[in-house]
């Protein structure tokens, strides 16, 4: 059984070099080299096993996601990913399980080009926790507090689909490869995050859900909003397998979609198509920015509609 | 019971704010501002209970030490800390925990001016990762690397005091409150590390002990090392509470001293004397560097001495 520091040569092996890492894993800390006239944007997210994922996800498929749901909190900043860091509890020093978790991590770290700079293995029950560093030029990070009265608000992607593979998880079954696969698989939105910079008046990512997500932008800004049911952007699969009724609390409350929420004037419309079109990612206006506070949901019908539950609780956990 | 997004509100309540903090917790992420012509250095450590303290260990206390540990590594690098993550991992969202656990840990954070800037809670057994930030003048950073034959071996402060704690404490008593107090409340050698700019030419904290952290820098620089028993820096309690076969292993292979371990050439012995005294912080050479591989260890009578275990293991626990 390897000890601490054999994990740690595996990761160092392993991980990639930007060439602005002055000095990566393995000294006391990492060197770190940041442009002129950028800033940087830091970011810690923890997974624990039995809250945030079954116990049974694939190590592969939750280094993946340690990483994205971090990269998507960047994203929703429109920053560009640069660095991360990578503490792993472990129950024992399973190499084995190691290895197959720097598959699904590097993997994603790679394709957006971000180094793995530092980090710890500690004993313990198995939690991972990631702090990922971005670069934006200064002054241009995308906040929360920016949105209008009037603005439209816009959704990337799909939503749903990764709480549908956790209700059908919870209910034992039938499952669906494909959503289960969004919910192991997060794409964090990083080229439509940096394609939203100057654009959009406000954003963030989507990972408690529509509801909980958009009133953190809504409070921020002195705002309300209407959402429209309607035109929730739902993927065949979701329909397939969830009617309306079943499917709105998924879209609403489900979490875990890791899609951007961002409000814009509507004058912006035809440049943001254009601008997440050209990084291949779909977006959907679903409602408006109003005057005085609150989030009201309508069907497509003209009623109200409440949610039933405020957005994923971390001290709920999925077991 | 307060949940989740209560815990951030406490938090971020009685987070301070450099003026260098753009953007502090509250979005998704911080937006930091790193001034010209400095490099940014980055540490995360974890701090898991049962393992890398006694469960019974208070929350002030641990608040203090899960920063502690992680300025102790800038310190190392010779970077002066402005900015910090924290990720806490609790079993339940105790309001009053987490009151006393910012108590400890904003006491240290606001005595060096670091700004707690993010971060993430969420429900699970209990342990801590903290994401430290700190700057250093480009290409300052102390590393590892540079130590060369002939060089002096120094450290700061006394060693063996928090080993000697944790001994008694696995003893089941008497306790010094003096040693505890050591083990309890690190303190992190930043001024010391920041005077040693220009003057060392390594440099480590000492975590896992003597034997262990020395080790890494003398691997990393490609050379060797003896040690003077006779030498080590030694507090008045510790002596008073272990004789010299039963503290030897203690400050060779105990850890938790966080105090520096650092290499210079002799002609530099005066200039870091000063520099250091200047901080308040003792320090003693102990040893010398020396070409080839290999660390020894030598009693006042000149015989050789093996340390009994080579470092601290994070997977052996403390329980």
């Amino acid at each position: 059984m390897p000890g601490e520091f054999d994990l740690i040569d595996r990761i160092r092996a392993r991980a990639g070099r930007r060439p602005d890492v002055v000095l990566g894993i393995g000294d006391d800390a990492a060197v770190l080299r940041v442009p002129p006239g950028h800033d940087l944007v830091v970011t810690s997210d923890t997974l624990v096993a039995g809250v945030h994922f079954p116990a049974e996800t694939s190590a592969a498929d939750l280094g993946w996601k340690a990483l994205a749901v971090n990269l998507s909190d960047l994203a929703a900043m429109a920053a560009t990913p640069a660095w991360c860091t990578l503490a792993l509890t472990l129950p024992d020093a399973d190499a084995g399980f190691v290895d197959a978790f720097l598959d699904g991590f590097l993997e994603l770290a790679d394709e957006l080009g971000v180094s793995l700079v530092g980090g710890d293995t500690t004993g313990g029950p198995l939690s991972i926790t990631v702090t990922a560093h971005g670069l934006v030029p200064a002054g241009e990070a995308l906040r929360r507090d920016g949105a209008r009265a009037g603005d439209e608000v816009w959704v990337t992607g799909t939503l749903g689909d990764a709480a549908g593979a956790l209700a059908q998880w919870r209910a034992g079954g039938p499952f669906s490869a494909k959503l289960r696969y969004r919910l192991d698989r997060p794409t964090p939105r990083v080229a439509a995050g940096q394609a939203l910079r100057g654009l959009a008046t406000a954003g963030i990512d989507l990972s408690d859900g529509l509801a909980a997500d958009l009133g953190h932008v809504l409070r921020a800004s002195g705002v309300g909003a209407r959402i429209d049911l309607g035109r929730l952007p739902t993927s065949r699969t979701l329909a397939d397998h969830f009617d309306e009724a079943r499917r709105w609390p998924l879209q609403l409350s489900g979490g875990d979609d890791y899609e951007l929420c961002f409000t814009a004037p509507a004058s912006a419309a035809f440049a943001i198509e254009q601008a997440l079109a050209a990084c291949g990612v779909s977006a959907t206006v679903v409602g408006q920015v109003q005057a005085g506070a609150g989030l009201a949901f309508m069907t497509p019908e003209g009623e109200d509609y409440a949610p039933a539950q405020a957005g994923f609780q971390h001290f709920q956990g999925v077991h």
